[in-house]
Parts: structure tokens; sequence; C-alpha cells
């Protein structure tokens, strides 16, 4: 396994779904950056299921700071998070059939039989949570410096939400909107539509999947370590951690394919309002050339599959015998992962951005430390 | 910059478009492995420009294995690869004028105008030649126990090739088509046509994208390393280095957003004639649950923009003074860079399917090593 | 701060000598090791201060497993394991004056200002309790397949124990003999002697440092990744990790220095009852040619500084003011770190074996790991 | 094998003794360092074998610059320097008689008979050649900057050279007479008396041994990166690669165990003329605590083995039969590894501390790049 990811800055994760504790150790933090707990907190909530379509699972998350803080501080030592499980009913996971088109059963053969069965194991999306809590304070430290990320939900079952705005101004407000809606849709009835569509697949022991969009505003022109950590490598590499992303598409991304390079390309102009006085007349390469950012926002969307346990019968083998059999999981799930990874595509792009802020200037994320 | 990838079996590239050599090492390979000169010629021939669609650059890719390699066999220590630059013409690449939507601008900002402008510099897509011919060897042993990766262009401008066939017998005729294809399509008529295309667009100065599709056969079950090195996550890091890359999705990939979790699922079987005995009966999912192989066909689609690089006057800005100006490229270029990127692909996942074989079992890539 | 070490098998730390918790996580662990917690308790009490010459501080080391094993086997997921700091006296460390000879200067202008400074921190030997808990399975798994490795202290203050015996049988025996020991050395004698000196040195309020000899008998011919992940360079790197040591030399060491090759060389001779059929006449190199083992035992001794920390009146300068001041140390501490550095090192050389191992097979470190 | 080290900038190196070249890429510099080719010829000659005490092979060393250059200064891409092997006599090196306490014998084990054996293929030393060409230009930057680094021979068979003087000031004038003698000591009779011993133990066909002495002079105070990468670790991993050292200590190393720690510690005084205003009153940790730097002059030693390759008849085993033989070496060899060792340790030091200075802050090595 594999579970360190980056350059300078390096996020180590851990846990099982239904172990002691899931949590992450994220390492080379400059000192003196901001720790809120209000803002882990706050980030958690947003990752947290709720309401009427979401897993009846509650999951408080009271999450411990077990190293790397002092007097609300980053001391430059290893930040380590751990958030204790505490509402687990192993009794829903009996080891035996294999839930079609989730690791289970690659699982079983790749680590021989000795993999924690119990709700996934290490392959539960309930180890984004340490993900979401150990970035928060990177999402913080960026917006201190004047780079936001956002990510709503542009496609859910078949209700679409409007895309991003193009223009800066009009993508801020769009974060703003964000930051205060309940459902992360940028349109209030794509925003209801989409709930009542998940609700209709839950009714159905079904799910649904959806296609997120996200916005990086404020990044420096040349970001990225061509050639092999380009920004669009090591976000789409961190990324694809998650398990319901099964594609990643920058800019116009597959659309792409169908233009010339006359309608595809986007000019550049002399622009004295920006820094440095250069601006694109448009942005279908999503604010990336050549693998470094190129000062446009940066747009990228995730296709995202349905929830993979579903509570309708379906056939399968027997992880203990390989024989057929049938599942209909029993256990409490989301019918809508897309609904709760976008503040985990929010943490992960914010590692991957920290990492090469770090990368180039190791003052890059520290604007206001001053001791207080 | 950043031009090493992999995890114990690592790639590590150099060179510019323009200046003595490109080339490439790499390190972490098991001994006694056959080398062959026709199979890297031959792998470097595929990926060459000819026909009347392809740039008029003449490059034979005279390559010179510098180390690693001793009577036709690795040696285990690093097979460096260099192949000289001949046919250089740097009085086409005056440096001023930035290319729209090609890493011109952001290089130069972040390079500080140190960068090596002629040819696109270490951005060209020169540096594509190395790598495949340093990963022959790799696509080599590979076929050797039985796992074998073809790309083909599944859609070119607006014309389409038929995909690959779901079973995997009739995916190895595919495989065994496209390796006597003088145009990585399936079909024939989807290669003329194709061909017509590019050639139009030429015509008219400008250039076409399109999306590749490629399939991997006999890839065993359980192959990645989650949570951040899955099988998804290291092939799209790889991926998302070649230039024209925008877009990478897995199996169904962005057309799963509109499916429920019933349809997209792949119910599982027992077959004895498998190894482990299961089978899915479907294959949404392109081969890959939780990160880990499925032991179906890996199939995966990525996004080609059109050829940066036109003929077509364009606005622009100067690099020297970042005043407004425009550009007409008259260096010479590809109208289609999905035309040459199949090679390009398999090189690389050839290097990710390796380095994660490796990393289970060093004698993997091992099959019949016997001095001879 | 880079806090993760190794190739495939990463052992990550986390922690502060006062914070809430020292850890560490261990990944890239096989599935199936059985993992004894009784063990990990023993290793721990072997590091443990006690009896007159150590510091007064309890530690209890209540270790808290927080994932990767399952029904007493490793998962293959991330180990983590978490020791709660509980007998903090903070007090004791009023930031202001520097430790001679301590990181306390150094670090406060690394992370100006923003270091914790209780305790040194992240900097404390405290942390080597969480690197000693999570390697005690690999010390398991190594003896299970023949490889042991341990450590005796050859020199503290004056006094010298007799080195290590030469033959792998005599070995063996001194081996067993240390398991059993109080203190770590091979002569009883000696073991009161040095015992002697240490409370000598704390009855002056003074330190006293000594050297260590370790060895490893069963190594496969050929560990080692040269030329930069040498043997002899990866346990430097992991060893000079602990902050007393400030030498390592290998076999003869530094005393090869005055040899001829003649006397230097190790001759080889034909041994059926070897595997290979081949052993050296001398061990001069310490097991170590070229960067790889040779399959004699391996053989190093590691030069530990006195305790920086004594109460003895000291010059300083204040970290708040960089003037002229005076330190005379009050916190509890051992007046020779030598004397609990041997299970530590021992800890270290198991990671980097263990590491190496996997690298070359992961199934190396897999002994007997049916499920019962 | 493993030829990459480095954080964030990474030197891989290629090559074998008698192969077509050996050669070094050296990745993640900054854009705009200049790059003298008579810096480079210069370093190589000091590596160089001659006099009547060395090798009678002759090196040329004709290096090329494959790329990373543009009008002499850095571009940020990858820096690859490739010497072509020209004066190789294969014939010296039969395939069959193992050189005792040399890789040889592992290396066969361990490529199971694939190696090159020519010249010790790619263990060999003449792959220090690269080593020390590709880091030329950190030498000169860190000079640029007044981080200077100079190794003599502090001892050599019997005979002792003067260690570097204490101070600064004095040290700074060593530094100035290493750089213009023509044999690594600082005192001539020493130098005189070691080129005699050397020839003494040729005329014999034998070899010597001895230990160098390293300082570092204008480092930062806080260089390093605990606990994994600490000043300590990184200079021991990178100088434990070449094949001939087995031992490495910092300050008063070894002998900082005879002490008691208030003879051991260094005392820190208020001292306005420095930055920061403080500096120790004796160097006994040899310039580190910690882990960090500490702003005092770093100091390191290394045992350097006798040269293994002796053309004395010496007792072996044959690699293709394990059978016991002899071997009387034939081909031309240095009597004492440590008379050419000085210049590749200075290249090692300089990677590492250049490593360590871009992770802090990638403007570090960048004094005055303005394009001339």
């Amino acid at each position: 396994m594999k579970n360190t990811f980056g350059n300078v800055l390096t996020l180590t994760l851990f846990g099982e779904s239904h172990g002691p504790a899931v949590g992450a150790v994220l390492d080379g933090l400059p000192p003196g950056l901001p720790v809120s707990a209000d803002s882990i907190a706050r980030r958690l909530a947003r990752r947290r299921p709720y309401g009427p379509d979401a897993t009846a699972r509650r999951e408080p998350d009271p999450f411990q700071i077990l190293s790397g803080v002092y007097r609300d501080r980053t001391t430059g030592a290893p930040l380590a998070i751990s958030i204790p499980n505490t509402d687990v009913r192993s009794q829903d996971y009996p080891y035996g059939p294999a839930r079609p088109s989730h690791a289970d059963y690659p699982a079983a053969i790749r680590y021989d039989g000795f993999q924690d069965p119990r709700g996934g194991g290490h392959f539960s999306g309930r180890l984004t949570a340490p993900i979401v809590a150990v970035t928060a304070i990177l999402l913080d430290a960026l917006a201190a410096r004047g780079i936001r990320i956002a990510t709503h939900i542009l496609r859910c079952a078949d209700v679409s939400d409007r895309p991003f705005a193009p223009s800066p101004a009009d993508l801020a407000a769009d974060f703003d909107l964000l930051e205060s809606a309940p459902f992360p849709a940028l349109s209030p009835s794509a925003a209801d539509a989409m709930t009542s569509a998940i609700l209709a697949a839950k009714a159905d022991h079904d799910s649904v999947g959806g296609i997120t969009q996200t916005a990086i505003l404020g990044l420096p022109v040349g970001l990225g370590e061509p050639w092999f950590d380009s920004l669009e490598s090591l976000l789409a590499h961190a990324l694809f951690s998650l398990g319901g992303v099964k594609g990643i598409e920058f800019g116009d991304g597959f659309a792409l394919a169908a233009m010339r390079g006359s309608q595809a390309n986007d000019p550049l102009r002399a622009d004295p309002s920006a820094t440095p006085p250069v601006r694109a007349l448009s942005n279908h390469a999503g604010g990336i050339n050549g693998g470094l950012s190129n000062g446009m926002p940066i747009l990228f969307q995730c296709a995202v599959k349905p929830t993979a346990t579903i509570a309708i019968s379906q056939p399968t083998i027997d992880l203990r015998t390989f024989q057929d059999t049938t599942i209909e999981a029993a256990g409490r799930h989301d019918p809508a992962i897309v609904r709760r990874i976008p503040p985990c595509i929010d943490a992960l792009a914010a590692l991957v951005l920290s990492d090469l802020l770090l990368l180039r200037s190791p003052s890059a994320l520290f604007l206001d430390a001053s001791r207080s």
C-alpha cells in the first residue's frame, strides 16, 4: 500500500472503517500557520452526511490533534489528527459475499484474506474524514493569500447545475454563494432537484452518480513541475485516490477532441491590471498549459460513479468459497457519493497546491504569522 | 522540475528539442531482461511522423544505448538511452511571440526567461521519443508474460472508430490487428476518414484533436497501491505528463455519472477457467475497483486537444515586452498530436504496470532470462 | 521537516515530548504478519529508563494500535501506533536559555520561534518510543526467517565490553546472552562497571558517552541498492536520525585506514555448508562489499555522545533575547543516552533491512502467515 | 538498484566502467545559474589520476553537456552530462575469480550473473566522474553565496596531516591553500610523506587506506530536516555511496564517547558580529546539533579503506564455479582510493547542501543570475 502523498508537504493516511480510529499526518508544514479547531470542524461538517438523502450512520467526528500545534500555530513538526471510530455496527458486514464494483474482491485476492473486511476496512470512504481534517489549515492558509478552491455538483443523476461563471469576478461571487449553500450547487433549483433525485434512488434501494466541477482562483502563473509533476498530473493523481472518481478533465476536456486548434486555443492579450500583465481571452485549457498554471482560473470536472453498495439483490461470489451467491447490502450507505465528495476534492486540491507552492517558495503559505 | 517518475522502477527524462540530445534513464530494472534494438527501433518508428498528414521534420531517431546492457540483456544497472538531435532548424522559433495554449508563456514566467525557447525546449513533444525508446523492453517483458497494451484512436476530428471488443478473446484479435495496422485505428475506413480529416485541417493551416482508447489485457488481480497509488492515480499521473492530454476516464467514465448503481455495477460470477476463478459479467469500471485491478481488461480513454501550434494568425503577446502582437507559426508541426500519441500512452502505461508488478514481486517481469 | 523514511516500507513519525501523544505509522507491510502486543511491550520495556542510572521520568508507554491489525495479523493497511504522553512536567522547561549542544538554538532559528519548546518538543528522545513500538513486528518477522539483530554497549565512559564473537555460531550465543541480560553488555563485569560509571557521572550532575556495536546475522547475500541506497548508506541514514549518534563505522571502520589492502581484504573460500557455497576467511569489511551484504555477519559501531542536558551550570544564550546567560538543567534526564539507545538502533536497522528485503521480494518477510 | 538521490534536487547516475559512457542527470536546478565548462573540467582534473602514485589508466574525461544549458546558464530543465569511455582494456578483467573485498561476489549473486563484469561494471569508481562533473555548478553556486566546501587527507597509511584550523578565519586560509595545492593535504611535508607511502605500497603491489577531513564554511543556521533527513543523515547517506568509505564521524565523533557532557558540550555566547548574533565557544559537535546546522563550521571525517584490488596473489573463488582459486589483479588501479576521493566528497556534500537549501528556499542558490 502507498498511503503517503506529496513531495515536500506529505500527507500520510491510516485507519479502517471499523478500527479504533482513522487519521492522517501532515508533514513539511511551515511553522507559524494558524490552526483553527473551528475551521477543521466546519470542513468536517461539510463532508458529514446529513439530511434525508444521506447515510444514517452518525459521524460526530470528534477529532483529536495529536501533535504539531503549539499555542494555536503550527510548530513545523508533523501535524497528526486522529478521529476515533465510535458508531460502528460490524454485524452489517458479514465476510462472505463481495459487493460488486467495490474493492472487496480485488482486495481479498491482493491481501490474501488478511484485509479487515468490516465496512470496507481501509478502503472505506470514512478515510476521507482525516484528509478533510488535516488539510483544513491549508485551505485557510491558501485563502489568506488569495487562493480559493471550491467544488459544486455540476450534474447529479439527470439534473444539471449551471457551470462556474467564466470571469474571475463572477467566479468569486460563485465561491461566496457556495460557502453558505446548504447543498453544493450554484442554482437553488438544481439543488432541490438533485436532492429529489437522490431520494428517489434511495427509495428504490439504488444509487446515483454525478459530475463535480472545481475552480481555483488566485494561483500564481507557472505552478507545476513538468514533465512528471505537471499540475494536471498531480491533481489527477490525488483525485483518483478517491474511490468513486472514474474520470477527470481539465477545461473543456473531452470536448476539446472535437475542436480545431483555432477554436481550442486561448489567445493572449496584454492586461496592465494583471500580474504579470497578461490574460487569456478564453479558458478552454482550464488554466493550464504545458502542465503549468497560466494565470486563468483552474477548472476541472470529475466523473463520480454511483455508490457501488446498494440494497438491491445482485449476483456475486462468496469471498470464502469463490462460489456464486447474491448480495443485498444491509449497511448504511450514501445513495450518492457525489453529494459528499466536494469537500474531499477541495482538500486534496489544497494539498497539491500547497505542496507545489512550498516547493517553489517555503514562505509561499506564510502570510502573516507573527507571534501574537 | 520533476523529471523522474516511478516507485521502484524510475524513468528520468532529459533533453530539449534543439539541444544536443534527448534521452532517458530507466533504473530499477531486474537483471537478465532481453534488450532488442529492433524492438526499440520499431517502437520509435510507430511514434515517428510520416505520411502527408505529419510534420515534415525528419526524425531518424538513431538512438544510442549508453549503459545498462551487456550481451543483449539488462544488467540490473540503469538503462540509459540518448537520441541526438540532428535535424534542427532553430530559425523557425524566434523568441518573442508566445504560441497561445502552449507552455511558452507560463514557462517564460516560471523560468524567468532562462528557459531554452527553441522548439519548445524541454516542453517539446520530441521528449516523448526517449520515453518510447527506453520502455520498449518493458512492453516486450510484459508481453512475454501475457500482458498486452494497445491504444487506438477512438475519435479524431468528427470521425469515430469502433471501440475495443468487450470480450478478452476478441480484444486479443483487436491487438493483433493494431500491431500490423499502418494507422492506429481498428476500422480501416475510420483510418482513411481520420487521415482525410487531418489533411483537411492541415490544408486550412489548422489542427484537430481526438480521443484515444487504451486496453490492457492479462493483468493479475489486485494490482495498485491504494490509497495514493491506486492504479487509476498512477496511470493518470503518467499520462497527464503528455502535453496534449486534457482528460482521462476509466471504463464508462463520464457516462457513469448518469447511471444508477444497479446499472453501473459489474456483477461477479464464478468462472473455473479464470485465475482466480472469478469474472465480472460486465466491465463498466474499466477493470479497476477501489484502485485495484479486478481481472477484467483495463480500459481507459484520453482526451487529446488539437495541436496548439497552428499556421493561422492568432492574437498573442510578445514574451520580451508583454505587449500585444500576433503569431502565425512557421515551424513544422503535426496537425494532430492524437495521431502520434498512441505509442507514448503505451510506453507510459508499460512503465506504470512494470513498476507496480516489480513492487509486488521483483520476479514479475522475469519470465525466461536464462543466459543463452 | 522530513518524518517519513523508507522506500517501499515507510515509517512516518509524529509527536512532541509534552504534547498529547507520540506515534508512528508503518506503511507497506505485507498482510498476514503476526502482531504481538507482548512483543511490542517487551521492546518498549528495553528502551524504558529504569534503575538508579536512568531518568526519573516514569514512562509506562501504554501504546494504542490505531489501525492496520485485524485478528492479530497485519492487514496490509498502515499500522499506526500512538503512545499518549502522561507524565509531563512542563515547568521544568522554561523557554529561554538554550541547552548547549542541543537542538534548542538551531531549532529556534529554523522554526522562527514557533517550535514547541517543552522538553525538546519534536526533538525529544521520547520520539524513539513509537519507532521501537512500530518496528517490533519487523524484528519478529526477521527473526522468524532467521535474521537476528542485536546491539550491545562496546564502551561506556572508560569501560569496555568485549566485542561480538567473530564466528556466526558464537555470535548466535552472544545474541541469546543479550536477550536475557538486564544491561546491554556481553560481559557481566563490564555491565557492572558501566553502571558504576554512569552513576558516578550522575552524582557529579554530569553525563557520559559511549560506543555501541551492532551485529546482524542471517542476511541473504546481495542486499542493498547501490549506488545511492547501499546497505551502509541506508543504515547510516537511519541511525544518524538518532540525536546522540555522531559517528558510524562498518567492520574495522576507522582502523582500516591504517591497514594495507593485503591486510584489510577478506579472502573468499568455497564452503559447501553455506548458501551460496562461499564464505570469507575474515570480516574486516563488516559483511558489506560495494554496498551489498556478502553473507558474513553485518557489524557496525556507533559513537554516542554524552547526554547534552546536564545539571552543571553552563554559559549559553537566552533564546528570547540572544543575550548571554547560564543554564543548569532542571529536568529529569538520562546521564547516558548510550544506555537506552540499543533497542532504538535495532529498531531502525530492522526497518532498513525489512525495506530492502521487501524491495527484493514482497514475500521475504512472510514465512508462515496461514490464517489460523 | 537505486541511482537517484535527493529530495528536490536529484542526481541520477548511469554507466559502466567499460560501457559506451558514464553520466549523470541533475534535476530540480533553478534557472539562471552560470554553467562554466572550465569549472567542470577543473573539478574533473582534481579527481583524475596523475603522477606516479596513480593508476596508469588515462582518463581525459571529454564530457558532453547533453541538456539543461542555454547561453551558459541553467534553463531549469535537467542538466545531463555524459562522459564517453575511451581508454578501456577489457581483457584485464576476465570473468572468473572474484576480487576479495570488492563488489564482484555479492553482485554476481544479486544480479544472477547478468551484471557487466568488465572493470567492476556499474560498481566502478569511474562512476564518480559524472558525479563530480554535474555538481561543479553547485560548488560554484554555493561559493558565490559564501558557502565553501573542502576536503583534505588527514591521514594516509601512517602519515598524518594537521587538522583544519578551528577558527573560521584560519579555516578560510586553509581552503585557499587547498585550492592551489597539488596534493590534497594542508602540510607540504605530509603531502610528500603520503606520496612516498603510496609509492611504497605500489612497489609492494599493495595498497593503502586513509582518513579524510571535510569542512564546510558559511552554512546558514538551521539546515537539515529532522528526524529522518538530519544533516548528518543526508551527508552520511550520500558519502557511504562511495565504495571505499567505511566510516563517518562528525566533529569529535568517536572521541566524544570518552568525554563527559561537561567536556563535550559547546557553550553558546552572544556575538553581535555573527548572523544570528550567536556563536559557540567550541565545536566538538562539528557544527550540527539535533540534526541541524548551528552556525559553526561543519566538520566530518571519513574512513577510506585501502584499495581492494591489489596485484598480490590472494585466495578467492571463481564466480562461474564457486570453487577455490587465487587472484593476482592485473588491471590498472590506484594504490590509494583516498588520494582521489576528496573531490568526490566535496561533490556529494555540495549536492546535499544544495538540496537542503533549495528545500528551504528555491532562491537560496540564486545570487546574481541576471541575463548578461
